[in-house]
């Protein structure tokens, strides 16, 4: 048997997914997004919320408990908010379209607030934020998740680690681009360093006990720990109470695990405000302050070892470019999942293998 | 000389400031909004932003960097947006204003956003969170501050705490009032443990040379530290854009700190959105569930040596109550300061001494 060939074009990677999707039963443009949004994470260095979940995404719609063909509804509607129902389509595909309505709304009132329940995990924030970008928008997003976190002096996980994202356009400089989770870190390092037997510093995690531990087996049996902790405690809880009490989702333990709950659709609720900035200020002037901003702040001096003072997004925009030109290495885990999938849905996988 | 008395009652606290005011010539509806703001601080424990700060306040009204007879402006106006120039006017004045429009919009069009630009620290966002509650509104508040905080891998300080503020009603429970510095703890903590001569836990702060530091003293003269890293940064930024880049209020640098700079108005922005709940779900129902929400939540196994879950803003809630029935004790420092004030303003401070 042959090593499996591990390294991804992004463009064959994304016909891939897509493919997929579509022979699952989604309607060829909501596979798009869906496939748009895994890849792009990929490419971004979100590793966690890239082509890894495309599996469970697909049990989902296999075991009935996602419905790629829910019409997306409008079940309330102001003059600048509107409350979308998604009746349990994939939350890519739902972010999109509470998207447009937030970006059409915010361009006539000002400013919108679009909330989402019925939804599905919708990938990484900065999918939706890069969009609004693109339309000179300013956007803020924010989605609820299930019970990863402890409350602050609590043991056992009641809250999300909630995203939080916020897009800005730019002049000449890269857009401001801060996703985020409400965790200390992603739960997926602490994953990684249990694999690889590592210790993980204090202050990410507690054991089942809730005393801090630094043994990465412990913790992952225990829970991720808020960034900056009673601070990122009540970032997550406003998430939740914007995204899901607010909705009309789901909410603390009312968003369903996605790998764990078989009987019920996830619920998970979403927030999208957009900002028409020229209603603030004319574009030009702004795009210039911004990029006086950001221009001013990279001068700072920089403490010992540090290379570059960065722009949230940086990051992510160039490991993007990396990725697109290189090529993405995928686990050797992760190739396999998509051979067995593509196996499944009939799929070749041959030309999404990087080629020099 | 008979030892200067330290305790206050919170009544005769906010007679004495308000005719401080007055008698320095803000009008009595303008000193009564500053007044209650301070007060309000003191009673919440936000000792930083209370009566401590009226010296300077003063200060830059007697030299012309404040001007309380500034006129508050509508510059721009959308159905759901508006642009505020505060002309230098006290921020709470300004602040209270935008408030009153933004929750005007909201209950008109749903969701609002109000820019603030020429103005000045506006205490603690609390404030304008508990104003929105009282009147069944969600409330995101936010405001830009003269340089405190270095950007991640940098020295220097060059974004200031930005305060991020929310505040959301519930029904038979206490409401949710998260009112939060980007920075891991407020200047001040680091202050009184200089005075104590008590080392900072490392993470709080650097030295002039970007090393870590648990001197307060050399922190004092380096740098706080945003929250959670990079995130903490990010968030600091994020307001800095909408409060100033987006307002044309001073961002970065333009803001002018309030104790340091004799020349130029501070500059300070501010940006407030309102969410009228009954666009998305009638008021009732969103009560249940966030009361619901935080009951789940209280009622959650606690970590050793925990005595109770809290929901953000009852720490300042119960201190409240306990300060407006026992009094305010304020440090013999701040005592002498208000004594001074109120000889230089002919307004006797006896009775606001707290009477047992
Ligand atoms: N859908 C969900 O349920 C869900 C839940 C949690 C997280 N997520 C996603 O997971 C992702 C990862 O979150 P994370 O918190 O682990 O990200 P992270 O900690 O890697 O980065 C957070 C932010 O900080 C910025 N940043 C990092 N280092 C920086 C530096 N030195 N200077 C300036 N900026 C810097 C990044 O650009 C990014 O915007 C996000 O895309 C988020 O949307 C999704
Ligand atoms: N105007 C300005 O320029 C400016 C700048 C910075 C800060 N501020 C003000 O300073 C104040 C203090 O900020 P801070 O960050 O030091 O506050 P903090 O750290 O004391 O509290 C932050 C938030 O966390 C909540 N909290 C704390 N412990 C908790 C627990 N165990 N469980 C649940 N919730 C908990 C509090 O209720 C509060 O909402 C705020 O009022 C802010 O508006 C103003």
């Amino acid at each position: 048997m042959k090593a499996l060939a591990t390294k991804f074009g992004w463009i064959g990677l994304k016909d891939f997914i897509r493919a997929v999707f579509t022979n699952a039963g989604v309607s060829s443009r909501d596979a798009d997004i869906v496939a748009d949004s895994l890849v792009q994470a990929e490419l971004r260095g979100v590793e966690s919320h890239g082509v890894v979940r495309l599996g469970i995404y697909l049990e989902r719609v296999e075991k009935g408990m996602l419905d790629p063909h829910g019409q997306i509804e409008c079940v309330h509607e102001g003059a600048s908010s509107a409350l979308l129902d998604g009746h349990n389509n994939f939350g890519a595909v739902i972010g999109v379209k509470a998207l447009e309505v937030a970006l059409s709304k915010a361009r006539k009132q000002g400013v919108s607030m679009v909330g989402v329940k019925g939804s599905n995990h919708f990938g990484i924030g900065a999918y939706y934020a890069l969009k609004a970008i693109e339309q000179d928008m300013i956007l803020l997003v924010f989605s609820n998740a299930s019970q990863t976190m402890p409350p602050t002096g609590g043991i056992r996980p009641f809250i999300g680690t909630n995203p939080f994202t916020v897009g800005v356009p730019a002049g000449k400089e890269l857009p401001f681009v801060l996703d985020m989770a409400t965790s200390v870190v992603a739960r997926g390092k602490i994953i990684v360093a249990a694999e690889k037997h590592e210790r993980i510093p204090e202050g990410w995690a507690i054991n089942q006990d809730g005393y801090p531990t630094t043994d990465p087996v412990e913790a992952l049996a225990g829970a991720v720990l808020p960034v900056g902790g009673a601070k990122g405690y009540g970032m997550s809880m406003f998430i939740d109470i914007l995204s899901g009490v607010l909705t009309g989702a789901g909410f603390g333990k009312y968003v369903h695990n996605m790998y764990e709950n078989w009987h019920d659709p996830q619920n998970v609720g979403h927030v999208f405000m957009a900002v028409d900035i020229n209603q603030f200020i004319p574009l030009e002037i702004f795009k210039h302050r911004i990029d006086t901003y950001f221009q001013e702040i990279k001068a700072e001096p920089k403490a010992p070892g540090v290379d570059q003072i960065l722009i949230p997004g940086e990051i992510e925009y160039f490991k993007t470019i990396e990725r697109k030109k290189h090529g993405i290495d995928l686990p050797e885990s992760v190739a396999e999942q998509l051979y067995t999938i593509g196996d499944k849905y009939s799929v070749n996988l041959d030309s999404a293998y990087y080629l020099d």
